[in-house]
């Protein structure tokens, strides 16, 4: 996995829940700055997976693939990258990205990935057959659990991770539901919905629904905020493409302005709960079920209070799926099971 | 103008708006179906524009470009309509789209565009240089005011091409922003909102505003609607990506369901006004100014009467923009003027 120079918590998202889902898949990362430090150390997982500075490094471990493992703003390319994903594709490893831009439209990319018979997945270039929406998730007899968040990067994908988790451990056979590039990295299926054409992304949110409408629990990855100056549209088409019955809400007590937004204000919960049930309600009947929180960087009984404070504020059960895991949700979500 | 086989004032919004704003660049309209007949008598304005069968049949009055009128749903073009715009190109006509699909990726059409030393304008087609969302919009010393509506395809363009109108009569420099493919063929210039990949809808909209920031007032044409199966992430991001002061809520009296959506009812308008305003304040103070009638169909007594039913329910000032304008909004709009 390559996070040359940015693996730290804040931005490497994607290499962090890889490791955290996928660990076993992970045979080193490549990140000339960290090399020979444990990734432990930075990121607080990945005990022992070696961190080397070049793909030649660890050609010996029979690497078959390169997964980008850093989402920038933006999704463009650091031009310090383009050398790693060459030598990638030179000793015969598949890419597999998500970022904005297609690698594989690339000239040199592509000409080496022909040449050494490997292939390049852009996971964020959505399959050529997504409809218009419909409003047909509605109508599926699967119960549809969607996260949505009080900013971006909060939680979503990690919580609806755990819920499908938590629910296969009761014996439903629940199903992830994969929206953005890390998590379909981690399903190996889904929809980029931020990287569709506008007109459809409720048409895809609904195709992932439709396309799985035989689990009987679908717990589906939300994106970004739903009052947000570059993200809301993604996350109401998703909403509305997805029609769930019940969301659960994420949200990081320690922040109080919306990430690399500085000027906009993370809203009061009580504000965004009514928001999104006003929203999802004329679609399906649809409410809030619990407070997902992302308590990263507190004491286990400070995480503790600030959970109880939340509890008391919204009336609803809340939990960091990470700390203490995501059981208070599951009676209120299965209740919903047809 | 192409129109063949569909016009009528339901599907031909793009045909009855280029012709209701810009008439005299309209020659004529390619219409087997039509063709003998005066527009007036179709789609209640027009009179007097040719309906001929073929492109060939007015060569002689020089055309210089042929626009196809209908936006149907998805975009996508109709078979029967091929010959037609081959037939123009071999003629050395250009052609203006806002299909979705790409007429300048068809083979045919490219081909006999360069044969022809003419050009395919793929109005939805964006620009590459369509930036994320940033939020500067809203600090921009413009007025900003954007229509939104109840559903689709119910006044929005025509209530913002008026709100300019009207402002320029009175001596105020406006101008319109548009968002949309017929807005775009009327002004000359904009976005297609819809066809940007999702995580830029917001961005676009902002680049509309910013790249317009010396105007004292934007009057800027909305889209979709709010809750809405497959277009509401379009509606969320354009207004948090045009940070807009004031909003006019357009709504069609007689319409009770979603078009093309039968099971989606239309929601009140107070519950309308509400999550637009709820929506919107949070990047921007911001309020509906005014409700925009589409009455289309009924009587001027009728639609008077629903119109002082709309203001006592919404205490807010309501109008028709085609049948009595939009001066009842202007007071409120330009009492926001910085």
């Amino acid at each position: 996995m390559l996070t040359e120079g940015r693996l730290d918590l804040f931005t490497a998202k994607t290499a962090v829940s890889v490791i955290r889902y996928c660990k076993e898949e992970v045979i080193a990362l490549i990140d000339s700055v960290n090399a020979g430090k444990d990734p432990e150390s930075i990121i607080g997982i990945g005990k022992g997976i070696p961190i080397v500075h070049t793909i030649e490094d660890i050609l010996h471990l029979k690497p078959n693939a390169l997964l980008i493992g850093i989402a920038p703003p933006g999704g463009m390319l650091p031009a310090e990258w383009r050398k790693h994903i060459a030598d990638a594709l030179r000793n015969g490893l598949h890419i597999i990205s998500g970022l904005h831009c297609h690698l594989n439209e690339d000239r040199e990319f592509h000409q080496l990935a022909t040449e050494h018979h490997v292939k390049i997945w852009d996971i964020r270039k959505p399959s050529e057959d997504i409809p218009l929406g419909s409003g047909k998730a509605k109508n599926t007899k699967t119960l549809r659990i969607l996260t949505v968040g009080s900013d971006c990067n909060i939680g979503k994908m990690v919580t609806s991770l755990e819920i499908t988790n938590a629910a296969r451990n009761r014996g439903i056979n629940a199903r992830f539901v994969a929206t953005g590039q890390t998590g379909i990295m981690i399903d190996g299926s889904g929809i980029a919905v931020d990287h569709v054409i506008s007109d459809f992304i409720s048409g895809a949110a609904e195709k992932l629904v439709l396309d799985r409408a035989q689990y009987p629990l679908l717990s589906i990855e939300g994106q970004g905020t739903i009052v947000h100056p570059a993200y809301s549209g993604v996350t109401l088409g998703l909403l509305h493409g997805s029609a769930p019955q019940g969301l659960i809400l994420c949200h990081q007590p320690a922040r109080k302005t919306l990430r690399h937004f500085n000027d906009f204000s993370i809203l009061p919960l009580s504000y965004l709960i009514d928001l999104y049930e006003k929203l999802a309600q004329p679609v399906f009947p649809c409410r809030v079920l619990g407070i997902s929180l992302n308590c990263f960087g507190m004491a286990d009984r400070d995480a503790l209070q600030e959970i109880q404070k939340i509890e008391r504020e919204t009336k609803l059960p809340a939990t960091d799926p990470i700390k203490f895991g995501v059981g208070k949700f599951m009676d209120s979500v299965l209740s919903l099971l047809p």
